[in-house]
């Protein structure tokens, strides 16, 4: 028997709503099934949490979640009650940070039933390999002067271990698939770091000599994520241009309430992490109109992730026959609430025992 | 008669092959109208002059440039030749930071006869603010330790009052246009620099009360470019934010190769400078096929820029009439040359008189 004892963070928004949906699909596979056990243990840790404890989770909340298999995470923020730099940084990047999640997985493809905005979405079938821990997201830095002479500083900071381990685990997945990797870049207009990954991809590619590869300033690449996705496999890109790339891709995808990810820990010391590309679209919670397919999907992602393909694979495909029935929320032109999506892709789950 | 003196810097690439053709539009509209001239002064400046010379322009380059009325700009980059990142601040980006141009103007919108990538493109209408001079773009940081242990670190310096000005002109714009300005943030994961930008648009808000404003994290911000563009007006944002909103323009507009800028210089002690949004594209270069829509709407920003909006006007028009007409290059659907497109847009622009 699999049995994973997986930490559950709701968080803030309609992380609240899409989360009970994911947890019920995930019961209910576990009870056709038999082989698999879910251990669900919730934690209120979200933007009220910090409001009453002045803390986004308890001091001890990294050793609390280092016991768990996996953490399976909603969305978080709500910058109406905590600006959002505290509260992600004191919870989200926090764990993907402190967990070493150094690789954030994000898959972007044409989903059944789900209309893409574009003319020729033909194929496209692309996953984002996002170095999830260092670069463009960092602390360091700071302000200085006051009034009209104030400037802040922000610093990125590129390792090479970071950007190498990307970039290896690109070259390795593009191995499985098409063999394409290609690598989002900006050398052009930034300086140090950007110079330095071009090289870093440069040296990596020479052990991967089977695999193709293509560079692309990210402004061109968001634009050819638009024009012409089907040129992409496998994209490595940095932590801003990974995140941007995928919202595109979700974008694309007909609505970015449907994408889903996995933030990895590669050297297996720490839990990984499953979590929606969505946040918590604050200014939707509460009307049961949120999209779940991003959190269902990421469950399937969780399934691939301990060993149950088989399972999430059955998933996937009735996530899309839900879909090609009708059965949608407004962001992909239906009119169903999230439970209705929710029941009706748990009940097809039901059927196919 | 208006007189002007613009220095003219093809650069590399498809620069030199849609350059020519502006030039040609710009005569053949002075020849017309009688109340313009153009006296054009052309620069060899770009990544061969730098193998020739060690440099990308002369030590004195922009002494000799700032005697002109404005700089027309065709593309610059051959990473063939030399790496982009000297390329680049060694040409275009010292001449943005030298000549204090820090607004650069983006405009997207559907363009008569280029059809858009989107399924409903619908009347989307918007222009980029982007702050031109600073933030992302320094040259800022440096490298430590070799092998493994390499680490690169990037500065980004956001100056208020460079933010400011990009804030209040584009407050201004939008008080004549549809009175809605957007924010490009990222202020959940840029730790510093980005809640400072927030707060400044916060501030500068205040002085407009009857523009309407929102502030999107930039990567739900470029999934809305493509979602829901009609949802923007103008759009304030940081020069990295800005490079990939603009390159998303174009594409959603039908092509990158269509999008103009002008890089402004607001204080009137330097030239401003007018160039496509597109890039050398290296790899299509010599074979014709550019697309020199991009160089000729930037045309009608300069003729608009020198109080010519009249003629600017025009041109739009016939290049949208042309656009209608089938005479369109490869990249937005045609088998017409670049200099088709430039022979049509001329004969037309004749008819005119
Ligand atoms: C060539 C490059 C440095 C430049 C930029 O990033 O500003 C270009 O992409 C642009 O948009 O003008
Ligand atoms: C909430 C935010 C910090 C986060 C990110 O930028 O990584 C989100 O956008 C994501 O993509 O997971």
């Amino acid at each position: 028997m699999n049995v994973l004892e997986i930490a559950v963070l709701p968080g803030d928004g309609i992380g609240k709503e899409v989360m009970p949906e994911a947890l019920e699909v995930l019961r209910c596979i576990a009870q056709i099934h038999g082989g698999i056990r879910f251990d669900f243990v919730e934690f209120p840790w979200n933007c009220e949490y910090y409001c009453e404890t002045g803390k986004m989770m308890p001091d001890d909340g990294l050793d609390t979640l280092a016991g768990f298999n996996g953490i399976f995470l909603g969305a978080v923020g709500d910058p109406r009650l905590v600006p959002d730099h505290i509260s992600l940084w004191g919870l989200l990047l926090k764990i993907r940070k402190g967990f070493r999640q150094t690789i954030n997985l994000r898959p972007a493809k044409q989903l059944k039933g789900v209309a893409s905005p574009l003319v020729n979405p033909k194929n496209f079938d692309l996953i984002v390999v996002r170095e999830n821990s260092e670069g463009e997201y960092s602390e360091i830095g700071g302000r200085i002067h006051q009034g009209e002479d104030e400037v802040a500083i922000q610093n990125a900071v590129f390792t090479r271990k970071g950007s190498e381990a990307a970039m290896r685990y690109a070259f390795e997945l593009a191995q499985k698939r098409s063999g394409h990797v290609t690598s989002a870049t900006k050398s052009n207009g930034i300086y140090h770091t950007m110079p330095f990954w071009d090289q870093i991809f440069k040296e990596v590619q020479t052990d991967y000599p089977e695999v193709k590869t293509s560079s692309y300033h990210i402004d061109a690449l968001a634009a050819f994520f638009v024009s012409r996705p089907q040129l992409f496999d496998v994209v490595v890109a940095s932590n801003l241009f990974g995140d941007i790339l995928t919202d595109l891709g979700g974008a694309i995808m007909g609505s970015i309430g449907i994408a889903p990810s996995i933030n990895i820990n590669l050297d297996g010391k720490y839990p990984s992490m499953f979590e929606p590309v969505h946040g918590s679209a604050p200014d939707i919670y509460g009307k049961g109109i949120a999209n779940p397919v991003g959190q269902i999907w990421t469950a399937k992602m969780m399934l691939d992730y301990f060993g149950e393909e088989e399972l999430g694979t059955a998933l996937l495909q009735v996530i899309e026959d839900v879909m090609e029935s009708g059965i949608r929320t407004a962001d992909v032109g239906g009119t169903a609430s999230t439970q209705e999506v929710g029941d009706a892709i748990r009940e097809r789950l039901h059927r196919l025992n």
